[in-house]
């Protein structure tokens, strides 16, 4: 949201209640979308609990302490089945209210790796057939283009970016398995890829910690 | 769902609740999923009156008493932007958690000489995508397959092929804009195609109109 804002885009926020673990992240975005004065943030609720299949949206349990091998090895049961594809449906549909034609995705090289929905190859079929499936397509004018500027950068080149844009990431969370008081926990792959990347870009991570 | 349980399929039924005007589908879909024997039938809500954008998602008025013309003209104001990629994205997440491959999908010809979002061109990037942003993808495994048996058949024949295969068309609903009764109008594009189609076929239309 940062770098699109300073790329002088007009921000539309929006964000998806899927049923996922860290639910808390809802409230982070609401306070980012605020912060970062977007005209205007929808949160749509897509109860992915019902369909269930990963550890974010059912009783499979969230790993922890696992080593970067471990992490990058294949793809996590944090996945979740078709997540992303529809993400960036519901995106889709409403850019194409809007009549907006980029839609900016925060996928990165780190979760690629695992995540099958997170790959460059992934966004532009998606971008394609997103092109072939909507009014611009029809008519041949320019359609969508998916924006995903952190693609390719480590967690330390993210966060030193933000923090270049102004980024409070005190606003931000990443933990997949938060407690009860919405504290990290500090052990799930998530918070560990964070804290390793807040260590290497030699800034203090705001965000606490359970451990 | 007649069609993919003549040929033998194990059914799993997906309806969504997208916050359409004709509501009342969804009280159909239970009934057609029970008639079926489908193994499983869930209803997954994503509120698209939120996005708006369209005569069955918003304050939109939906056309009547239009001539054949006129509904093959252009994209109407019934088309809902990205609707489609949303449902099929949904049915590519549950896919992926039960394991199947083929996903059945009622796209028509008549439909999509106006709505983009059923041209077999969308379908083949849809499916290209879902093979990319999938487990199955990464692995190289066989992936999923988007299946579309009625899409170049006629209204006519697709009543006369489930007139065939037992559907019994009284539990079926097409109506846009059904009144507060569950009484289809009659006069929207979606009922004169019906009515058109059971001419056609020599069949008489179970359904109840107001007009």
């Amino acid at each position: 949201m940062a770098i699109a804002g300073s790329e002088g885009y007009e921000l539309y926020a929006l964000t998806i209640d899927y049923g996922q673990r860290h639910v808390r992240e809802i409230e982070n975005a609401r306070q980012v979308s605020g912060f970062f004065k977007a005209k205007r943030h929808i949160v749509i609720s897509v109860n992915l609990r019902e369909i269930g299949g990963s550890a974010l949206t059912s009783s499979i349990e969230v790993p922890v302490n696992r080593t970067p091998e471990e992490i990058s090895h294949g793809i996590p049961v944090t996945y979740v089945p078709g997540r992303n594809t529809i993400f960036l449906a519901i995106a889709l549909s409403w850019a194409e209210v809007l009549d907006a034609g980029d839609i900016f995705f925060g996928a990165n090289v780190i979760d690629y790796s695992g995540y099958p929905d997170c790959r460059p190859e992934f966004i532009r079929a998606f971008e394609n057939m997103a092109n072939l499936g909507t009014g611009k397509g029809v008519s041949g004018e320019t359609g969508f283009s998916i924006k995903t500027p952190l693609i390719n950068m480590t967690k330390a080149e993210i966060i030193r970016r933000g923090v270049e844009l102004g980024v409070d990431y005190s606003m931000t969370h990443s933990c997949y398995n938060p407690g009860e008081d919405g504290i990290a926990c500090g052990i799930c792959d998530s918070c560990l890829i964070r804290k390793k990347g807040f260590i290497e870009a030699g800034i203090t991570d705001p965000v606490r910690y359970s451990v």
